[in-house]
């Protein structure tokens, strides 16, 4: 695959950039430090203005851990397609990646409600709206964290190209294999009776997976940002 | 979202079901240890047997240093559904993850090339059979890790299965939105000419996208396994 010195990874500087990246995916990893050792678990996510939002068990000890002070790192990655170049040392991927560094502190209970609502907007756009308020029993059990997005501790990768020109073409086939994530149709759950609508939430959860699809895939057959490589 | 004590995640602890969650993906984020930091970057990896194959360039620091047997911890994971039930609380997501901790050690140079070619084939299934050789100075400027899985240090995690009954239903719609990831059409580089055909594995890993949604969703739509929750 493609050397990184040789085809530098296109670093992005623009606040705007990461904000792209981290709203467009859900998921992230988050790695810590425990005990000397690398530490990591996926979670959801969802950033709200200049902080990342997670939340988990109280009962999680690495977690715990991380809402002491331990610095942690958030890596948030797309994969929006296969780079096929005519041999394998230039082949590569194209993919949007974001990592934010920090210190996460545990919200207290009175901002837990509002922070675990945007969490589940970011999933699930105007769900807080459409279901009962948490209980006070919930927001007992529920670890609700920040991370603030501070400048220069964080990092934004995007390659998005064909492959590099090689010096010398050998007549064979080269390109890119787009790829992007879709949502098939809900299922509803077995206890919900067939004519229960599916909520105006769920609705715009789909078509935002239609959208930001559509949007990735005119991105990358337009082949617009200069050549750069994968790690 | 759903409390991880209440309803634990679905740990699996079958080798196989290591290797099922592993060869579905195709990045993982892997994360090390620098000066006492966490360190993370997405990667491109293939699984070959017993060892999980990664490649970087020979100029980078933090993979020089675990290369240097700094421990290392690698994370795969899959989203494969938006979890919505009738309360923010029970709601949660389906996916598959893995983790892999160990220590990696650098490929000498007369085993690297056999596995950067089963690298690339992990992502363009057999592409190695198309193209010329690695070339000596390739070799040279590719760091070849290899991460060792090891009985007791790899864990697995599966959520499959629709919100958990609520003790009440309200009448409202619960389900699940399944994702899945797609190959869109191959969009051929600009040198090449129009009547040059998409290669057979190109061909391949377009089909291996349409194969795995198509597994991904009926398992999601079948909901055959029992209720757990996300982190």
């Amino acid at each position: 695959m493609e050397n990184i010195r040789r085809y530098p990874e296109r670093a992005r500087t623009r606040r705007a950039d990461l904000d792209a990246v981290l709203d467009a995916a859900v998921t992230c990893t988050f790695a810590t430090v425990v005990d000397g050792l690398p530490w990591v678990v996926p979670m959801l996510y969802a950033r709200d203005g200049d902080r990342i939002l997670l939340h988990g068990s109280t009962g999680a000890g690495a977690l715990r851990l991380a809402a002491s002070g331990a610095p942690v790192a958030v890596c948030v990655s797309l994969l929006d397609g296969v780079v096929v170049a005519q041999d394998l040392f230039h082949s590569s991927a194209n993919f949007r990646s974001a990592v934010v560094r920090g210190e996460v502190t545990a919200l207290p209970a009175e901002e837990s409600a509002a922070a675990l609502d945007a969490l589940s907007d970011g999933l699930i756009p105007g769900r807080s709206t459409e279901t009962r308020a948490h209980t006070r029993k919930e927001l007992a059990a529920t670890a609700t964290l920040v991370l603030p997005i501070r400048a220069g501790q964080w990092t934004v990768k995007i390659r998005d190209a064909p492959p590099s020109a090689p010096d010398v073409s050998d007549g064979s086939w080269a390109g890119v294999v787009p790829l992007r994530t879709v949502a098939d149709r809900p299922v509803a759950a077995p206890w919900v009776a067939d004519d229960v609508p599916v909520p105006e939430s769920v609705r715009r959860l789909v078509d935002r997976y239609a959208t930001s699809t559509a949007m990735v895939s005119a991105t990358s057959a337009g082949f617009s940002a200069p050549s750069a490589s994968t790690a």
